[in-house]
Order: C-alpha cells, then sequence, then structure tokens
C-alpha cells in the first residue's frame, strides 16, 4: 500500500526527511486475535517515540518534578495503517518536527519494518501548556532556537 | 475547546446525527502521571464502540470462527482531544457510519462526558478484506441494505 | 481445571463469599494472537473491580486531590487461570476482603462467565501509605469498622 | 523493601542464580495518575522476558505458523513490588526456569532498576499444550535437554 495520507505531499521526499527514530519490538501481548499488531498499539509507539526525539533535540522531560509548571500534551494523534504488523517483529519508528507553531508542534510518524518496507505513517500536534491553567505558552527563544536546529 | 477536526463541517449537525453509544468507565490503570487519560487509550475505547456498533446495525463480529474468510480491519484511525477525561468517570462513545463505500466505512466518533460535554472526537475507516489475500471485497447486498439503515 | 491456588482452602466456601462483583466485556484489543484473554489483562480488570469495591464498601478513591495524603498501592499481585477467556465475553469480577490487617488488607478475586464457570482466580495485598513518605499508615477507625460490616 | 515471596528461599542466591535479561524501558502509557508504573504493566515485561528466554534457550516461538501443533500457555503469574518504578527508567528483567516439569516450567522473574536495585520479582508456570485439545503436552527430548542446559 502508497503513503498517500493528506499530511504527506511526496512520498519519498516525506520519508526522507527523517533522521531520528527509535526501535521497538512487538510484544506478545501487543497483538490480538487477528494475529497481528493491534490497531491501537502504534499510539504507544508514537509516544514513546515522540518523547525520545524531545530528549534528543534537548527538550525537557522532567514534568513530575514539582516545580516544572509547562507540559505538553497531544492535540490530536492520527495513523494510517499500510501493512499488517507481527509479533516479535523489530519496527525503526521515526519521528520529525514538520512544522513549528508558537505554541505547538506539527509531529510527524513513519514506522519501518526489518525490510525497510513502511508498515504505518502517522502525525499529531503537540501543544505547550500551563499545568495549572491548561492556557497555551509559546516555546520560549532556547525552545525555539532547537526547534529550528541551531 | 471547540469541535473542528477537518471531518467536523458543521459541529451541532455532526453531533446530533449520532444515535448509537456505549458507555466506558476510565480504569485506572489508563490514567497517566498527567493525571488524567492517557492519550493512546481513546483508540481501545473507538474499538470497543465500533464493535458493538457493527453488532447492533446486524454485522457479523464471529471472527474467530474457522469457516469464516472475511474480516473488517482499520485502514486509518484519528482522534482530537478537546478536554480532559478523568479516572473514574463515565463517558458515552457515540459511533455512526458517516460514509458508506464499496468495501469500506468511514466511521465517526464522538465521546461525552457525564456534563454532557464533548471530550473526544474521531473517525478512522474499515476495510472488508479476505482473511487469506488480504484483498479488499465489496459489502455483499444484506450488509448493504443494513448499511443504508433498510 | 478446578481451583487448586493455595489462598483457597475450600473452594465452594471460598466461592460463596463472594457478594460484590462488577461485569467487564471482554474488548478486542485485549485478545492476543493465541485467539483469547492475553494473560496481562486480568491484572486491570482487578484493579478496576478492586476500586469499585473499595467505594462500594464507603473507601474514600479521591486520590487525585490535592490535600490527599494516604493513598493505597499494590504491595503484590497474583493470577491462577483456570479456563480460557474470549473476545467479547461478560465477566463477573467478584471481590472480597479476606483478611484485614492493620495497614494492609489481602484482597481476593473470582472471574465467572455467563456460564458462571469460574475462568480465573487471584488475590493481592495492598497497603495504605503515606504520599509523601511511603510509609504505611493504620486504617482509621472509620475504615476499621467499614472493613468488619459494621 | 526486601525480597520476601515465598518463591524466594534465600534472596541472594536466588537473584545470583539469574544470567538471562532483557531491558524495558518504562513508557510513559505504562505511568498511572500515582506518577509511577502501573501495577498491571510488570507482568507485559515479564510476557516479553519470558519469551525472549525462551528464544535464547533455543525454544520454537513460531506460534502463528498454521503447521505448529503446540504452544505455551501461562497457568498462574505473581508479581512483588519492591520499589517505585518511575517513567523512563530502564529496568532488567531477568529470567530464570526455576523448576522443570514434565509439561511445564516454573519461571522466575527479577527486575533492577539502573542502581541495581530490585524493584519487583515474580514467578509463573508456564504449561505446553495441545492447540486444538488443550491437553498438557511432555516436553521433547530436545526440549528437555535444552532446559537442563545440556
Amino acid at each position: 500500500m502508497k503513503m498517500k495520507a493528506n499530511y504527506i505531499a511526496d512520498p519519498q521526499a516525506w520519508a526522507e526527511e527523517f533522521e531520528f527514530y527509535v526501535e521497538v519490538k512487538v510484544r506478545f501481548s501487543e497483538t490480538d486475535m487477528f494475529g497481528h499488531l493491534n490497531n491501537t498499539v502504534p499510539f504507544t509507539y508514537f509516544e514513546y517515540a515522540r518523547i525520545e526525539f524531545l530528549k534528543h533535540i534537548g527538550f525537557s522531560t522532567k514534568w513530575s518534578a514539582d516545580e516544572v509548571t509547562k507540559i505538553t500534551v497531544v492535540a490530536d494523534l492520527q495513523c494510517d495503517y499500510l501493512k499488517q504488523v507481527f509479533f516479535d517483529e523489530t519496527l525503526r519508528i521515526y519521528v520529525k518536527a514538520a512544522r513549528i507553531g508558537t505554541t505547538s508542534i506539527d509531529i510527524h510518524y513513519l514506522a519501518k519494518n526489518e525490510h525497510d518496507e513502511a508498515c504505518f505513517t502517522g502525525r499529531g500536534t503537540i501543544v505547550q501548556i500551563d499545568k495549572q491553567t491548561g492556557k497555551a505558552i509559546p516555546w520560549d527563544e532556547k525552545e525555539i532556537l532547537i526547534l529550528h536546529g541551531k
């Protein structure tokens, strides 16, 4: 199946822009009675990959500390399934910041199996909010520099 | 937050078209360290609601039987988060068939809390495929009648 | 298969002592590629049933409030699998307080299917601790009266 | 907290017998509103570690193939929680075959954090059964040699 989700203009160019990835191994408990990866599990992979990506570029993920006032939450999330994934496969979950807003980032995902085949793609917006009020908070200067890779 | 996902033209009309729903109670194990429902969980609610909906309209969900040759799989899935959901809340997950294709259905979802507030919305296409070959199979006459509510 | 776990002296007497139960419906995402309920899922049912039981007898489960200083945590947990459970089955998860300690409760579980067959049994100790220090805290007078059904 | 579960005679000797382990990283979605690893998650780690262990010693885990007639199922499972585990920690899940029966293996587990502290321990029996009849099947000669490390 082709990558044809509406957030992918040119599949090849889109796929080539990814640099960062994490590996996940499909757990037995993540399969379902159809014999393959249950469709709800890619979202847990996205979450894991997204957090590793944020740490990688230099964002803080020390959200449990009492002094933390800003957290990032997920505003929306979607997944397009291209190819069945099976128990015990190792997937690379690629992540990139596709668009950077004032208070948000549009993050894209691409999962590839050991044969370098795209298994599913996805995207979702994360927003930085105030832990108490829930209001959106702009990225600070340091974060903006990080997000633009400087 | 407003319902403004691109699959919702007129929020009020869209919400009023739902008739069927299932109830789910947010489990403690479904929360995360931010204190609310983890963003990966609505997709398990969607799956549960979708299957109950298919049973409700008269579709077979006896997928485990050996003689079964046709199953339905998820082609894509998305969720838009509007309002935080907390442990122990009871949600109504509304489901409807928004668009009926030859081999697929576009299913929409709306989750409301006990105060009748929309907490998240979603959509996703399911496709009927041959269990062995993976090829898409058109809905039969009986299924088409069911899908059009006749 | 017989109920023969070491926490069950007389299976019939043990089963008859249960009064409280909650119902759960086996979700598709809770099955695995063997076609039945994955063995990790009963523990999420136990958690759900335990919390409903605690609410039922009159214990507070308002753990998210800032003023809360005492929480209950799980010290150990076990499950004995007697009978395969399948997608779409409705189970009754029975719960009882089998032994009441100064700071803990030994809670027992019994899952029955729609044919009143025992599918799995379990037990586990919960302990009341101080949210900050993690030290065990004795049940107060009101809680002791509740636990002894007065 | 000490390792004092009834399946551990001498904690130090018991811990030293482990050789094989897998690493897992605690996912955000695996925490709960108490801020730490939800108590239902260690069982998914046990399953993952057990399967990797079985593959490591040379057992087949190609359970999805049509020609497979024997599978291993879990007869019971338990976990003793010693120390809170938090988001983003990397755990080593140690596994060993503690007792080998004719048709079963008693498998033990030990989870250690990056400071080499025991976080939780566990055990559970797996049984080899016929996929169709569900009857227990003795390990064959090759498997027995493997299990006894020859």
